[in-house]
């Protein structure tokens, strides 16, 4: 992916979702209609899918195909990122099931517990592996990605184990603040920030 | 909530974490220690935790019980907010057990779903119920809140019949772009967004 901002790469995802699922069967659209339907202004939406280096034909817009598969290949969706899902509770569980993944090069390879009831199960058509062998598989296979769901007393624990074993992003689902080196990224999947967030709209 | 941006909302939310969990037992906390947790700039961290009217004390930094309690009060984490949730599948009743939604004033009172095997059913102490009586139940309760989980197919449907009758504020969890009045405001929970500017950050 060439470096493009996190603002654009929010809005190309919400686009690809536009064209994924509200304008399925529709062969063309245009940057208002993209524009009128997230509330954003018409140029930027142009200027975004510029970026993707697709242009509009005259009259009826954009090619929904061409420019679905343009914003694919911009944010690298085709390229597959191998992940671990740490913590088989209902959070964790929940995201195997997300089916959606695959379809952006997201593959998630097994969870991790540490409840000797789950180890051994499956979900989703995924393993549940002790977590004990999570520093040896997490350097075998070389994962640099893992989606933290486990509850907020182990979650720097856990941490700590990744990062040690060669771990470089962290998808925190847990409402803790993690400690790490600075060559370790943390994305913080806040969920009461984006509720408090929707309630401030209120105020505007 | 007086008007604060939604930046200075997430930062605070991340502040009220790392005092709810990482530095639970301390009495005290620096700027300087949450700036570097968060590898956020001193000063920064400084100007927002003024604007919930906290003063520190020489050397020792902020009382973190004073601090934790200012934050809730800035952010209305006291305000009860009544929600619905529309869809009971893994992501619904995976929320519903996020037991934290209590501590933020976020009162989620049922699940909607249309799936006769899981209506009557109880998740998280909280009664399923037949979509059919959705209309109803919102006008009736006043409710202006919901989290939308249901499969992509469905959620423009519920979603028109949700603001039909009265919801202004709809947590989207569904990888659809929404239609919507412009009185109703829609957070996109985009988690594939989230990812990619994970990874986007390997070209910082």
């Amino acid at each position: 992916m060439t470096a493009i901002s996190n603002k654009v790469i929010n809005r190309l995802t919400l686009y690809h979702c536009l064209l994924k699922y509200t304008c399925k069967g529709n062969s063309f659209i245009a940057s208002s209609k993209i524009a009128d339907l997230l509330d954003l202004d018409d140029s930027l939406v142009r200027k975004d899918i510029a970026l993707c280096g697709v242009l509009g034909h005259k009259k009826q817009g954009y090619v929904v195909a061409e420019l679905k598969k343009s914003i694919e290949q911009k944010l690298g969706f085709s390229d597959r990122k191998e992940v671990f899902i740490i913590g088989a509770g209902r959070l964790g569980t929940a995201l195997i099931h997300y089916a959606d993944f695959k379809d952006y090069g997201i593959d998630i390879l097994a969870l991790f517990d540490n409840n000797p009831n789950k180890i051994g199960k499956e979900e989703g058509g995924k393993r549940i592996i002790s977590l004990e062998k999570l520093p040896n598989l997490i350097s075998r296979i070389n994962i640099k990605n893992i989606i933290l769901t486990v509850p907020p007393y182990a979650a720097q624990e856990v941490t700590d184990y990744a990062v040690k074993y060669g771990v470089r992003f962290i998808w925190n689902f847990t409402p803790t603040v993690l400690k790490v080196p600075k060559s370790v990224t943390v994305y913080n999947e806040n969920v009461i920030s984006s509720f408090m967030q929707m309630q401030n709209s209120k105020n505007k």
